[in-house]
This record gives C-alpha cells, sequence and structure tokens, in this order.
C-alpha cells in the first residue's frame, strides 16, 4: 500500500499538545483580562451568507474567502443555469459577523455591549512561513459608545491583556481616519483614488517615503499632488507626539485632536509601553472611521495587535451605532511566546497507573482518586508494551523535555493484590504514600 | 431603506452573553476533568481534504458535507471541463480528522495518545428544533492502547466529567460489534444487506419489534432470517445484564465476554450511574469494531454521549493502531443544563465607572483597579446618555434578571474633583470604600 498522504489542507495545520497548551493558557490569560474588564464573551457561526461577506468593507480580505457550494436542488439548478454556485463563505474576520450580530440581537443586549470573540477565521491566502489558512482572531469591541472613552478602555485593557503574556516593549502607535482625510484632501487627491494612496501610504514602513513617492506617481498620475502629499505627511510623521497647533493649522478639528491627546495621556497609566502618534498608521480596513491603532513590539519586528473606529459599518444592517473595536494578533503573540521559550509551562505531577489485567481496574481507579485528590495527573494504561520497553519511553520523554514539563512522574503496577511504585522522573516526595 | 436581513445562515445560530458564559463554564469544568485523567487536548483544522470526509466510514453525515469551492485557476480549469468543482470540506465529526492527525503527528506523538478534542464540526442537516448545522463536538480518545483498560478509563472518565455537570440518572448502555456480528451471521444476514440491517436494528427504541420486523421484510425478503434475527435478539434483549453463558452459547468468544463484563464492573465505581448490556446499542458509524456505547439520561430522554473502539480506520492513513473513544453529546448537556435553569451562574460584583469626560479618565482607571483588586469587574463609560435613563436600564436589568446575575452592582460618577456611588441592585458591603 502507498503511503497515505495525511498531511493538512493546503495551509492548514495540525496543533500538538504542547502548542494547544500554551494556546489555551494564553486564552485563559487574556480573557482573564477581558473579563475583569467588564467584556463578555459572545459567538457567530463560522459560516456567513456570502453576500454579506463581499462588499463589507473587508478590503483585499474579501478575495480571499472561501466559498461554500449550494447543496441539493439549488445547486442542481444553479448549475444547470450557470448561475452562481455559492451561497455561503467561511468568515475572514470578526468584525463583520460582529456587526450582522448586534442588529440580529440588539433588543436582548445591553445599551453598550462590551463583547469579546476569540475563534478561528479563514483566508485562501498563498501559503507561506507562518502564515496559515485558518489562524484564531481575539476581538474586543465597544458598540454603542460614541466618546473616546471605548478607544481608552480598548486599548488600555489590550495593553493589560498583552503584558499578562509577559509581552515586552509594547509600542502603540496611533492615528486618525478624520487627519488623513484632511491631508488627502488637502494635497488635492481625487476621492476616487483615495483608497489605493492609503494603500500604498501605508508601505511606508517598507518601502520609505521614496518608495511611496514612485508608487503615487504612477497612481496619481500627478507629481504635484504626490509632493504635496508628502510635504504634508513628512513633518507630522518626524513627531512622536501629537502636535495639537501643527494639526490645528492643517484643519483637523478639535474634537479629532482631543481625541488624539485623550490617547496619548494613557501613557501615564504604564509607562513600560510606548505611545506614538503616527500619521502613517493607516489600517487597510475600508471601514474604520475615527481613531486607528496599531499595537507592535519593535524588538520582534511585528504587530500583535491593531484597532480602531468603524461607526458606519453597524448601519450596513439597519441598525447604526458607534463602533470601536480592539484586535489582538494571536497566532504573533504565540510566535512571540514560543521565540522565548515560554512554551515550557509546568505542569501537574503524573501517574501512570499500569493495570495487569482489567480485573485489576476498580483497584487502580481507586488508587488513581487517592492520587488525584492529591493534584496528580493519573492514567490507568494497560499491560500489553512490555514494563521495560514502557518505562524507558517514558523516561527518555522525560529527560527529553528538561524534566520542566512536570515536577514528578512516576509509574505504579498494579497486579493483584501486589502495587509497585516505579520513578520515571523528578524528586517524588517522601510524604506521597502509594500504598496497597 | 429595507430592514436589512441579519439572521445567521440558515440552519446557524448566534449565541448570546449568557449562552456563552453557560457554554464556557462547562467546558472548564468537563476539561479539568480529562485533564486530571491525563488527557490533552490537541487541535485539527476545521478544513480538510474532501476525498477524506468522503467513504470515511462516516455513514450519513458523509452525504450532509459542505463542500469548498476550489480557487482561481483550478476552479476555472474545472469549471470549464465540467470537472470536480469543490476540494475541500468542512469536517462533520472529529474523529476522522483524528485518525489522519494521528498518522501525520505519529512521531511527535507519545507512545498511547490520551486526546482531547472540543470544537465545532459542520453538517448541512434539514435544520429542526434543537438541531443546528454548526455545533461543538466533545471528544476523548485513546490511541495505541488494544485492551479494555481503554474503554474502561473513556467511560469512567466521561461519566465522571457529566457528573462534574450536574447531570443526574446517567444510564450507560454497552455492546459489542462482535455481538452484533455473530447474531446476524447466525441469522444468516447476507454481508451485503448488514449495514442496512444495523441502521434498522438501531430504531428498536424508536419503533418497537413490530416496526422494526416490518422493516427487516422488506430489507431482507426472506421472513425466515428476519424471524431467526429476532429470535436471537429478543433473549438477549430481555437481560439488563452481560449474561455470560447465553452470549457463550451464541458463539461469542471468552474475550469479547470478558470485555463487556469488565465494563459491567465499573458500576462498583460509582452507584448513581446505571449499567445497562443492550444487544440494540448499534451505533450508526460503519467504523466500530469492538465494545460501542450510549451514555444517556432517561429521563431526559436523549442521549447526553457515546463511543466505542474502531481499531480499523487508523490504518486508512497507513498508521494502524488500535483506538477507541468516547464523545459527550455537548449540545445535548448544554439543553440539559438550560431545562434546569443552569444557565445562572453567580458572577462577580460590577461597577460601571461613568467618566464625566476623557480627561477623568486616568483618575477613572485608577479607581477601577483599585475596584478590580477587590475582585469587582470594573467598566468604564462614557457620559453620552443621560445619568437618569442609565441608572434606570441598569436597575431594570438588574432586577430582570433577580439579581442572581451578581452579588451587587453600583454605579461610580467620576467627574473632575467628584466621585459619587449610586447603587443599582444587590447588597453593598460597607467595607466598600469607593473614596475621591
Amino acid at each position: 500500500m502507498a503511503k497515505a498522504e495525511t498531511s493538512p489542507s493546503r495551509g492548514m495545520r495540525d496543533l500538538l499538545p504542547d502548542e494547544v497548551s500554551l494556546r489555551s493558557k494564553m486564552t485563559d490569560e487574556i480573557l482573564a483580562t477581558y473579563h475583569r474588564r467588564g467584556f463578555t464573551k459572545i459567538e457567530t457561526p463560522a459560516v456567513e451568507n456570502l453576500d454579506r461577506l463581499l462588499g463589507s468593507g473587508g478590503g483585499d480580505n474579501e478575495k480571499l474567502v472561501f466559498k461554500i457550494l449550494k447543496r441539493g436542488e439549488k445547486f442542481e439548478d444553479a448549475s444547470l443555469d450557470g448561475g452562481v454556485l455559492a451561497d455561503l463563505g467561511l468568515r475572514f474576520d470578526l468584525t463583520v459577523p460582529l456587526a450582522r450580530y448586534y442588529a440580529n440581537n440588539f433588543s436582548k443586549l445591553p445599551p453598550v455591549l462590551r463583547s469579546i470573540q476569540i475563534g478561528p477565521v479563514w483566508r485562501a491566502e498563498r501559503p507561506q512561513k507562518g502564515r496559515y489558512r485558518q489562524f484564531v482572531q481575539c476581538d474586543i469591541d465597544i458598540i454603542g459608545e460614541p466618546s473616546v472613552i471605548a478607544e481608552l478602555e480598548l486599548i488600555s485593557t489590550s495593553l493589560e491583556a498583552a503584558t499578562s503574556l509577559g509581552v515586552e516593549g509594547l509600542t502603540l502607535r496611533f492615528n486618525d481616519r478624520n487627519v488623513l482625510d484632511i491631508l488627502l484632501l488637502a494635497a488635492e487627491v481625487p476621492l476616487l483614488v483615495a483608497p489605493s494612496v492609503l494603500v500604498t501610504l501605508d508601505k511606508l514602513d517598507k518601502i520609505g517615503f521614496s518608495g511611496v513617492s514612485t508608487e503615487l506617481n504612477s497612481l496619481l498620475g500627478d507629481s504635484s499632488s504626490v509632493s504635496r502629499l508628502l510635504n504634508l505627511f513628512e513633518p507630522l510623521a518626524s513627531y512622536s507626539q501629537v502636535n495639537p497647533d501643527l494639526l490645528g493649522r492643517l484643519g483637523v478639528s478639535d474634537k479629532v485632536i482631543g481625541d488624539l491627546m485623550a490617547i496619548e495621556s494613557l501613557a501615564k497609566l504604564d509607562d513600560s509601553v510606548q505611545f506614538r502618534f503616527d500619521p502613517t498608521v493607516i489600517r487597510g480596513m475600508g471601514y474604520y472611521t475615527g481613531p486607528i491603532f496599531e499595537l507592535g513590539v519593535p524588538s520582534f519586528g511585528f504587530s500583535v495587535g491593531a484597532g480602531g473606529r468603524y461607526d458606519e459599518m453597524m448601519s450596513r444592517f439597519g441598525r447604526p451605532s458607534p463602533a470601536c473595536g480592539f484586535s489582538l494578533g494571536f497566532e504573533r503573540l504565540v510566535l512571540y511566546l514560543e521565540s522565548r521559550g515560554s512554551q515550557r509551562y509546568s505542569r501537574e505531577p503524573i501517574a501512570h497507573i499500569r493495570c495487569a489485567n482489567p480485573s485489576d481496574y476498580t483497584k487502580a481507579k481507586n488508587l488513581a482518586d487517592a492520587l488525584a485528590n492529591k493534584g496528580i495527573v493519573c492514567m490507568i494504561e494497560g499491560s500489553t508494551r512490555k514494563l521495560d520497553a514502557v518505562l524507558k519511553t517514558l523516561r527518555s520523554q522525560y529527560s527529553q523535555t528538561n524534566g520542566s514539563h512536570c515536577e514528578y512522574e512516576i509509574l505504579v503496577v498494579v497486579d493483584g493484590a501486589n502495587t509497585e511504585v516505579f520513578s520515571i522522573g523528578g524528586t517524588i516526595p517522601e510524604s506521597l504514600e502509594v500504598a496497597d
């Protein structure tokens, strides 16, 4: 028989026990912070009607939707007519489903919803190292709060969550879509190409001012507009603090300037985090309408979170409401912690209870219950493999993980009236009695 | 503007904060039991190659796979050629992906894998009350253990998990595929129709012996074979205990009888659970090879768990290994707990901190941190809505939930130098200081 192909589907992945363990502990830690700050978990289905996913302001992500075939007669009809073959799709983010959810459940939700969503999303991206077609997003959103208090709550809660995971050297770069609008207007960028101009400006940190300048020239075909635009950006980008005078002179409203300064003032609460106003923070999504932010760890080189205000999106589903969200880059945080060796968590002691015969099971189980009461994880195992071989494997595994995976590990043989204890690794406390 | 359609896709559902809260607490409880018993969580992607899902022994579930359209050029080619349009599908259970996972990660897994999987699966079933197209499955499996110790560990762990949730009146009905094979052989049922005969016998509890008899007649077209079969079943079904003599006379092997008796002996460990040998336990899936079991709550009328041994499935992916699993009916358990009003869990006290002005945020946040240290959930809120209206809504919500949703709830107004506390509900401890 040919070796069966057992890899996950292209771009997807299996998670090993240690990987899941790290993720579960991260999730628990993040959720504890979110709960303490008054957020509650909600859930939407993984599958949404395709017409809601497409044209949702999701930018390029809309091109990456996994589409689900119609079923039964509907599929046959569509096939024969050359009609649309798919009617559903896998969600590509958690924000579009949240907008639908809020409208659908409005009457059962509090006037200001503080939601948590942690769950998988899917994007049919070209697979590449560290990027998968299924990955976890971790969002908090406040819906129904028009003031910048929402931003302050979301940013400070997300910073607390990231800090609780042990992330160091966090930098929050922030901006406001209104600032970008004003700069584009002042540079006389035509509305029609404004979205593409923003996408290009978003590459500033990757290709620099000269690279951006070249791209903008080909977009705008008008070098005077390009130089106007860059001349407006450069002085702003040279400050790392909000400069109210400069922004005011550009025509940014007092409200927007005040909100930016309120975000900046969060620095007073936690001096381990850098706050930096940065007009080159753009955010790809079309749906943002106010403050936008990106959370990074410069030494790590990646963004580990992002968010912003998206006041207009909720009206798509007939329930207009101010809305703002912050998404932690869960998968990036996993990579960060793995890169620091944080995947090794210490675990409870382990006892393997070897049951010579099924008729010994009741005795073995009573022993297991007694050990479990002392906080020991107990597994009852059969005796098909030879004792020597089992001990050898277990001891080799214990030493491979440097003993760090648990305090100590034992094997207890239960055979009729006899009970015998073998050490696998670690220091067994003298107080541990494994009596007959 | 017409009212936007905001319902989830057909057969899917949104989960409200209280619903998610119940599910999270259930998951935590179940996982704690599983971990204590030495099981570890693994994860496979939601999406699998379609050819692995189809022909996987998944019975009728294979007809219910949500199929995902090919992407890009592959789709265009398939469209033009009239070829196969889909290459991926959403998993319909967690067992088929587990078999692939085990083969794929064999070298990185312990010799005997004790896995936990809790996650969504999808089936394009005709929507009906209480049945959804996306639902959570909750499985433990032991791979690599040939003896009945695996069954004993899985059953006793699952019973502990169900009991920890507060489920009462549990009954475990068990059988063995070998017993069924012998009965079918003795009744001279042709191999080709054996699977359909089993599906029909599976309906015994719904349509009774006479209903089954009618169906079998039309299946076998040979009433002598039907009556032979039913004559073999009836005496067995009239016992609720394993009858080794009767089984032995039928030709069931000593090994199989011994395993059934070992399962029955679990009754000694927990007298709150009924154990009943029942030859009419069939289990729809084609992949079972040994003991099979169903966990029910007769007063509730539903099965809340099931499982069995499926030693042959692992060889499909080129890594033959004994395997056995137990799946708790997570969604049924949710219904059971909701029907008993168990969705009301008491929660931490809540403080709403009303921030008159964004410039008060730092003060409000310091207050929130101090209250959070006392175990109070704190939300900082804006002051766009009038204080009276906010208090009215909060008080009405508090009383609607009978105060059971938290011990007490307060609203604190932070306005410049002033701090004022309002009670929303519950008894505020005298010791609580909300100082300026």
